[in-house]
């Protein structure tokens, strides 16, 4: 009997790397607590430790212990508690963060032989050819694009400050591992450690005041500074090593690997702050953003190149740009005496050095784009495409690309191959992915708000109210407009201001440049007319080329009759010729399951999704139209071990193509590129998975699988409404027995809570209604409907069916993976918990029912993966992984979840008692704690008890959401 | 018997890294040059074959075969293969660096136990007592300070593209040595070396046009932003970290252990284009440098000091602050949009993050203080002081200090000190270093160009010419004219250009902000008027606070009286009340022996001075005033193994006392702060130096030993000037056998090669004349006449006491130290091919004299230091290792030297025979060649035989200059 086996898989040092640095943060982290507080620090030290033994024992004994010892701390130590158990909490998952690269790096060293399963590195997979012939892999990675789009998300949790503390922490704990230090560096090493930890622990770590749109795009401008761009080439850079190693050419550079968007700034469904001023800002502030790398990198070329050989071509150039200079010369010097400081070189280049001339003249130009990049920020009223015209800067990104494409030639025709591929190549590269404009911003927009523009419209030709026409007549109006060429905004026609602000956004769109922009995104689009009106706004609006439109269907019902709206567009001749001729025959849908998943439950909503693909595709195939399916990855559930990886493999076959579109979240930004290995990661992992989605696509489903999955989701419905929306009782227990109602006071991410104030679950969005149930542990939107749809199915004798299903069916087995996740993480006995202590005795049998039907659909779940327990099943090397992660997490976010249900209760009594309760007694008067309940700008009178409570409820809810997001 | 010794002294890793790293470096670049010139490449390999058979052998046979060889090399080949040898013996000398740190980091890690000598880490020094007690090392350490004054150097050989390249692949070897890495990313490095390599080929290495002062300001401003301002702070932790191991606390935050200075832009000596204009924009480009660093050290503080606890005084200060942001708010707001482009925190920040609030509010006033000193470069004749006054910008230190120490006091108050500790403590000491100016210029100028300027009045105002005057008539008449407060500048008076560059050079220094300038140096100072002048000078052009004035006595005569004008100065109540009153009772001199090494020889000079910085320290300490000595550095033969170390021992005792101002000249600067590693060392070597300069200062010289050094003295310099000035045909000597006539073509440094056009050796400025027998591998100027004089002290019988002197005084011992260095570099064998080929034979008689003389001197220094041969003795640890790198070098240096006496050759005739000579022929017509010859823009109708010619001796006088500098 070996020393057991699961110490081999997880290869001894990675859990040993986990763990030493786990217990060097926790000791760091113990030592600045007990330095500053040192009695609640043994009070953690006892609370730990209780949490610890009820996590390994599970039995009710210990668990009592834990809750009597939390319910007896004082209202400032619960603060101090909850603080201290987030923070480890957080330390604890950049451990795990750590522990990934370095596997992954040891990996790469080929210092461990890695569970074959967790890294699919392209460079593996492109080395050993499983099957597959060189030449052919080259080809899918010359013909596949990933496009990352990056969107501020709503829990956008943990302020910036902490980020960027932890996100020190983790680049010191990799230079612990990576660097040889003597031992004085290691002393300041770790002293620089604790500075950030302390500073962590000293900052407030609620968020006081909303964030700006402009806030969030600066945060993610900073990636690109910071990582983006100096990794996108770095990794390019090791596939052709990795090529030229199996005898491969570099990959072609006019190829991109990725390309980045973002809705920052673009996104103003249901967000009244994000204006026509917020888009040109974040469009102004991406385009300096990339000037100034390029203006950097084009510093460092000048010093590289001082070489005097070159192709005719480029002296030809150099010679024209030299006379020029000569030739304009009085002015000249005085005019760049002005632009005075640069680094270097700002006496004319000599012409023996012609890719310095060159380069002279284009950082003169960069520096010339920059200025009036600037005079656009500071004067709304410029137009920014204009004043880069007039301006002799650089709008087109080919005038930036040929100079440097002509050095690269000039370089390789004289047989410098290697100074041609070092610095210049990355240079093109990064010209090649980020253009002038860094990233492409969507606009996204709700469709009804055009409908509203266009009713005033017809209201004020006497046409009617367009909003009452129905369907037929809207299609056939709008087409009628878009054939002929009729101008049809009246002057002074009377708008409100919601009106207004649509046709202001679609006037600035006019003016920007296009290649800052990406799609124009249509929310909640119900039909055809929705997306005919926004392209009618757009040419109305003045706008030359238009946006492609994406239309995003978002409810159920929506989703089932996409194809028939897809249908409707592309049927009509105008619409096709349109965008073959402005679009090259691609038209692009976003479908996103949020909502659907909030009114069907996930079984219905995923199938909803991956039917309506496969009909959207094969409609727009029909029309010989290229469709591309743009992904939002809805929710923080996605699931260990490669979501991406996974999520991309569920994909109907055929839809991928080499193409992927897909978005990533606030928080998940900071995580996939927050520090240089883990963007390494990142762009390796989304490579990797395309390459492999190419390269044996997934099979296509089955009928009867097909058949059986209508069973399952209209089942899985039918049961989730009946209880969401039919029992009475529900919404009212929903709302006792989860913080939903609390999470209003969270100022989470710069848009209100709910869109137009119904009360009841479909006014709910769906973000808080997931977010609340994963608060309680209980993730009820993920499974419930689910077991009673198996179960059926099962009683009908199809169990081996779903077990091919689970076995052959990537869909079907992505969906019970993260059911089988999203449960493995559940915890029932916490949730039970909430209701014991939340919830009125009467309504406390609907959670108990509920319960039984978690383990009831438990039970399923396991008799279709054929395992006893959730997470243990070898063959995909990431569950045991997963497993381990969510035990060794269990005994930080134990605590916190205890110490939330007894902040409801005191929070709900106190509401009820007020001034007259028990509590109304509390009144500290050490000035320590006054301050400490004082942070709160607005707090303007809130009884000291109420302010305890509300930063303690504030700070577990964040812990339980730190505990509940999945690393790597 | 042990394996021999030498492998144990030069530790074995370091001798194998140095082996290694270098054989790696040989080997790229055989690849580049086999694959850009095959042919070429096979010669340079049989040339280094036979170059390292001769060094090894040293036998004629050897030599004649590597003559013959490089004997018909064809023009063009010459010049690759002289290329070939130089770019070799570079890659040679960054490996030795290379080499020097890793042994160091080794030594830090304590992998390897250093050879006692080599690095006297302060550290180590500290740690280990030997014999001085901890609380005196660390008051000594509280009280020294070393300034470092960079100046531009003439023979600036290499152009900064190349060094820039070299300095790359020293880091990119540091990586290879100290960073893990895969094995891709490790081909990756290995490309990059090559890229770097292949570029620094292709560079052309002759330097075409002259630099700017401009060009030497920035680069000397690059080395800040790249190394010095993140070295410092880091050197001062390590300090710290060493102090609290042995339980002493931290340096105080006050004490400055490093002050930056700088002569470019500012040493207008004999160099027409620096002007008052040069001056003013260097100042503001320091001072933009600076403001630039801590605008973004603040905004890395804005993100770590999140805390919301703070001091009372720091909640006041922020109170305040934010107080006046919300009542200037309409304005403000819009004011504020204007200033947009800030990476983060541009809404106002709450009141609760007090730090932010106050570092928010210093980003404004240095935002505020970048854009002004913008407009001063712009236009020149804004008052940069005034315009920092009017716009409430930085101007006083002390404004960017008190904030800063605000919030550490307010850290350690809340018991934050790791927090304070940490990013916040370097940049308090970056400020406290490098203040607002980043480093303070010196003016240097001419004293007689000052005597014009007066005399120019004095005629003006009918008193007669100044000039005319005998030396006391000035004194009085100009210490009358101070004593009074008259003023002296008639409207309307006529002066020459060059009058009038002085006048307005002191008006435009009366505008610079006062901390961006330290002290005004007279070179060439012989008389106490010469100081007085300035002063005047400088009060009657409106300087309110005027500037210390430092006379710099260069000739042996200045020198001999330089005591007696310090007296007078001193002498003179009116001056010694001026000094104390403005300048604390300091007064500065610098001595330079660069002028005299030329007229007197080495031992004259160096005793001269010797005794004069005790003469003048002796006539300053009557009077109660305190002399700073200032060292330059002067010529690039210092000595291995730590110059300074040996340079300070030699000062003469008393003349340190904690202070050491000292110039680092050009190419140095590249060496010691190119690169971190580097520069920690060297702030190292400098701090270490000094303390031990203080901790156990040389004892004092005793009377017999001076009384024999002025007999020394006395001869060497009657036999140099014997042999300089006083034999007829030595001149002519010098001009064939050196190529000092060939100097002139390189356009070497921003300054015109000889002081007023008189032929003849006075003409000749000391550089060129040092340089031009360095060539040689002579280094007459080092060592003749000292032969002569230690060989009359040994016949009177007195060698015991010159050996007792050798082991006792650190000045004799730095002195012979010196000369037996510069013997062991020299290779009369080399010279005496010098003379075959170039000297007339009747003037050979000469040389062979003088090589005579060359053997007679080294058995005289030998029999002194009582060694067989030159560099052998292990007690200094540093010669044999110094042995070992000339050894490892000459190889390189042979065939530069070989190819340099037949291009003169070559040269000679041609010049003489003109267009009739047999090389008139060669006229080549392969394209490649055209353009290897064309590429000087200045060339216009030279010959193609003449252009092959000059770039090849360019480039072996710059292969020989690196082959004879020190590293480290």
């Amino acid at each position: 009997m070996m020393v057991d086996s699961s110490a081999l898989l997880m290869p001894t040092s990675a859990k040993q790397l986990l763990r030493d640095d786990d217990s060097l943060l926790r000791q760091v982290f113990f030592n600045v607590l007990r330095h500053h507080h040192p009695n609640t620090a043994n009070k953690v030290d006892v609370i730990y430790a209780l949490s610890q033994a009820w996590c390994k024992s599970k039995d009710d004994g210990d668990f009592e212990l834990l809750e009597k010892y939390l319910g007896n701390l004082k209202p400032e130590e619960c603060i101090l508690v909850a603080s201290s158990f987030s923070h480890m909490l957080n330390l604890h998952n950049l451990t795990e963060e750590v522990a990934n690269t370095q596997t992954e790096r040891a990996g790469r060293m080929g210092e461990l032989t890695l569970p074959t399963r967790s890294t699919n590195m392209s460079f593996i997979k492109l080395t050993n050819q499983n099957g597959v012939p060189a030449q052919k892999i080259y080809e899918t990675l010359c013909s596949q694009t990933v496009e990352l789009v990056f969107t501020a998300h709503p829990t956008q949790a943990f302020r910036q400050s902490l980020l960027k503390k932890y996100a020190r922490v983790r680049g010191y704990l990799d230079e612990l591992h990576n660097k040889r230090m003597s031992p004085y560096e290691k002393i300041e090493l770790l002293e620089a450690i604790r500075a950030q930890v302390q500073a962590a622990w000293r900052t407030d770590e609620i968020r006081r005041q909303k964030p700006t749109p402009q806030d969030e795009m600066r945060h993610g401008l900073s990636y690109f500074q910071q990582t983006i761009m100096d990794m996108v080439p770095t990794f390019y850079r090791r596939v052709d090593t990795a090529l030229a190693n199996i005898g491969l050419p570099r990959l072609p550079l006019n190829h991109r690997l990725f390309e980045f968007g973002s809705w920052m700034g673009g996104d103003r469904d249901g967000n009244p702050n994000v204006t026509a001023g917020t888009t040109r800002d974040v469009v102004v502030l991406a385009r300096l953003e990339a000037v100034n790398a390029y203006f950097q990198a084009v510093e460092t070329l000048m010093f590289d190149l001082s070489i005097w050989r070159c192709s005719p071509e480029l002296k030809a150039l150099a010679r024209r740009l030299a006379a020029r200079a000569v030739a304009a010369d009085p002015g000249r010097v005085a005019e760049e005496r002005k632009k005075r400081n640069y680094a270097d070189f700002w006496t004319p280049i000599a012409a023996n050095e012609p890719f310095r001339v060159v380069l002279s003249h284009m950082r003169d130009r960069l520096w010339q784009t920059r200025e009036v990049l600037h005079q656009c920020l500071i004067n709304p009223q410029l137009s920014v495409r204009q004043a880069l015209l007039d301006t002799d800067s650089y709008l087109d990104v080919q005038e930036l690309f040929e100079p440097l494409h002509l050095m690269y030639t000039s370089l390789l025709s004289t047989g410098d191959e290697s100074t041609a591929n070092h610095k210049l190549l990355d240079t093109l590269r990064q010209v090649q992915t980020f253009g002038l404009s860094l990233m492409k911003l969507d606009i996204r927009q709700e469709s009804t708000r055009h409908a509203e523009v266009i009713d005033a419209i017809t209201r004020h030709l006497e046409l009617g109210s367009f909003l009452a026409w129905p369907e037929e007549q809207r299609t056939s109006w709008l087409l009628g407009e878009l054939a002929g060429r009729r101008p049809l905004f009246p002057p002074g026609i009377e708008l409100s201001p919601d009106e207004a602000e649509v046709v202001t956004t679609f006037r600035t769109l006019a003016e920007l440049p296009t290649d800052s922009l990406h799609s124009y995104i249509i929310s909640m689009t119900r039909t055809a007319s929705d997306v005919l009106g926004v392209v009618l706004l757009m040419r109305e609006c003045g706008m030359t080329d238009l946006l492609k439109v994406a239309p995003l269907f978002e409810t159920l019902d929506d989703l089932h009759n996409a194809p028939g709206t897809i249908q409707t567009l592309l049927g009509s001749e105008w619409y096709k010729g349109h965008i073959s001729e402005h679009h090259d025959g691609v038209q692009e849908c976003m479908i996103g399951y949020s909502d659907s998943g909030k009114d069907a439950g996930r079984m219905a909503a995923a199938w909803a999704l991956f039917e309506t693909q496969e009909r959207i595709v094969a409609v727009a195939e029909q029309h010989g139209v290229r469709l591309i399916l743009f992904h939002g990855r809805g929710g923080s559930v996605g699931r260990g071990g490669g979501p991406t990886h996974m999520a991309i493999r569920s994909q109907p076959p055929a839809t991928i193509k080499g193409k992927l579109r897909v978005t990533i979240q606030g928080e998940t930004i900071e995580q996939q590129f927050g520090e240089r290995e883990v963007c390494f990661r990142t762009l390796d992992l989304y490579t990797s998975a395309v390459l492999e989605a190419c390269l044996d696509p997934p099979s296509a489903a089955l009928p009867e699988w097909r058949e059986l999955m209508n069973q399952l989701s209209e089942t899985s419905c039918k049961v989730y409404r009946s209880y969401v929306f039919q029992r009475p009782e529900f919404l009212e227990y929903f709302n006792l027995a989860t913080p939903v109602g609390e999470l209003g006071r969270l100022n989470i991410g710069s848009r209100p809570a709910s869109r137009k104030q119904t009360s009841g679950i479909e006014g709910l969005r769906a973000i808080p209604w997931v977010f609340a149930w994963t608060q309680t542990r209980f993730h009820l939107p993920v499974w419930l409907g689910i077991g009673d749809a198996l179960a059926e199915a099962v009683e009908q004798g199809k169990l081996p069916l779903l077990q091919a299903m689970y076995d052959e069916w990537p869909f079907f087995r992505g969906l019970l993976d993260l059911v089988e996740m999203v449960m493995a993480k559940a915890d029932p006995k916490v949730t039970s918990m909430y209701d014991a202590k939340l919830v009125r005795p009467e309504l406390q049998a609907l959670g108990d029912e509920l319960r039984a039907k978690f383990g009831a659909t438990k039970a399923q779940v396991l008799a279709i993966v054929r395992q006893d327990e959730l997470l243990e099943d070898p063959s995909n090397g990431a569950s045991p992984e997963l497993d381990e992660k969510i035990r060794l997490r269990a005994p930080y976010v134990a605590p916190l979840n205890v110490l939330q249900v007894q902040t409801l209760c005191n929070l709900r009594e106190f509401d009820a008692a007020g001034s007259s309760g028990p509590r109304a007694g509390y009144q500290p008067s050490e000035a320590e704690i006054i301050e400490l309940l004082s942070r709160d700008p607005h707090r303007d009178g809130k009884h000291p008890f109420q302010a305890a409570m509300d930063d303690c409820l504030m700070i577990t809810i964040k812990g339980v959401a730190a505990g509940m997001q999945n690393t790597g």
